[in-house]
């Protein structure tokens, strides 16, 4: 299988399990239900529930105890989005060619559908962590990562300083806080959840964590060049969307070729992190590495 | 002690707890740390915390023990409060009497904090577990209930329905489905953590639920009753609020005396669910329900 055939594959099987995450038994009013349904099965990459699968792979754990936990943080970034794109934040009416879930539901809707996707992912690992018989004291300790990645430290961190930042960013470190925490974060989680998933010991899981710093700064600097040199129609979205927003990026900063370099840099040391960490079967997250890097959407 | 006292004391240590949950080391944006301290620390009954403590203490278990989980019920109920100002739900502009969060702070703020809260909670949850022993099958329990009780099927669920209900509602089922999911939930859920903590079985869980049910529904009614006929100054709001905002309440389906006396019915059955079930020490518990009775705010 191709890397390509493999993410497809592992996005559809993604797919099928967060077309049931809200029990058809439970008694949740329909347009909340629908709201979140809605951004739920909107597309996406499905990327970071496919890391967490190869990086249970990777350590010889099996996909099928990890997929509630990757379709937990599917819920983590399909609320972040959510909440991004309201009126009040980046105020976006479109997502990959679709309405955003606050133009079709309301306002009102599209915040507690993120909530309480939010708060779901966490009920979906603890119900997981009892199907799979996964330690209690494994599950607890994703639970603690989850909300350390995604709080204020984390996830949201990074997104009030994309916020505050709009006020005018001077330095390449304020960007770097900004893409590490917005964007890395929830991808350094998706490695180490699938790590914890799978057995994974103290160095594997320290690996896996670089694997991820370096694999997700990357991601996001590769989204700035995209939106200089990228292809409209393949993006789904106008290029120079952030200059138009007044974002500064890498590219702003040090320049397109440097930024190509540094992806490329990241890259490679993510790989590295992992060839040498002795993991029985790391191929399919190289091969992912070099996929983000190469990709053009 | 009288149950005021009791009240006073528990709430101030809340206050302190409150006041460091946020450790003071982490690297998190300044603007955000301040919104959810300011929401954090903005006043209040300090009711949930006070039940979880109270529901620890009827079982006999330690109050230091319980008390990071009641700091994270009211983390939760903090948050579920930033997110029901904002201009696209109640669009209320002060809450006991001070500026909202997104009045100070402005709504993307108020958005992130309110996300950041929320999932600071589950943190807190399993670091105090560790803190103090909970074995982790009992800490995870936590986290599944707190999740179940505060998402979409309950707190979430509630809240989506009240912001329906807006367009008009007609049974006194729908109503009560509000009052249960948006407010009930999570003092239910706060007496059965206290009851987690100090290691209760399923029968004593289950009296402990039945007796927050009784008086989480009771708390709602009289809230709809003193919006009628309360005292403006004690209550720190306009009277006939719900009116203005055109929402129908417990009086409004069955009159006023109606309402005061399924408030009595409704004590006095949670009242005789604890009574009946032999905790060592349920005087606080029965108090509380006769207090929150008679409340005039």
């Amino acid at each position: 299988m191709t890397i390509q055939e493999y993410i497809k594959v592992n996005a559809e099987l993604v797919e099928n399990e967060l077309r049931n995450a809200l029990p058809a038994g439970w008694d949740v009013p329909g347009p909340l239900r629908d709201s979140m349904q809605y951004s739920l099965m909107a597309g996406g990459k499905r990327l970071r529930p496919i890391l967490v699968l190869a990086a249970a792979e990777a350590l010889g754990g099996k996909k099928e105890a990890a997929m509630p936990v990757a379709c937990a943080i599917e819920m983590i970034h399909t609320y972040s989005l959510i909440h991004d794109d309201l009126p009040a934040m980046d105020n976006d009416d479109y997502r990959r060619g679709k309405p955003t879930n606050h133009k079709v539901f309301g306002e009102a809707m599209a915040i507690l559908a993120g909530d309480a996707l939010l708060t779901h992912a966490f009920y979906a690992i603890v119900q997981s962590s009892r199907r799979f018989g996964v330690p209690a004291e494994r599950a607890l300790a994703i639970v603690e990562e989850l909300s350390a990645y995604a709080g204020a430290r984390g996830m949201v961190g990074g997104q009030a300083a994309d916020m505050l930042g709009e006020q005018g960013l001077t330095k390449l470190e304020e960007l770097e806080y900004i893409h590490t925490h917005k964007t890395s974060d929830l991808i350094v989680f998706s490695l180490r959840s699938g790590g914890w998933i799978a057995g994974g010991n103290e160095a594997q899981l320290k690996a896996l964590e670089t694997f991820g710093q370096g694999i997700g700064l990357a991601f996001q600097i590769q989204d700035d060049i995209l939106d200089l040199t990228g292809d409209e129609t393949k993006l789904g979205k106008p290029l120079r969307s952030d200059e138009k927003q007044q974002k500064v990026t890498y590219p702003y900063f040090i320049g397109l070729e440097a930024s190509r370099a540094k992806v490329e840099e990241l890259t490679n040391g993510a790989k590295a992190a992992i060839a040498g960490s002795g993991f029985p079967n790391a191929e399919r997250l190289i091969q992912l590495a070099d996929f983000l890097m190469k990709r053009d959407h």
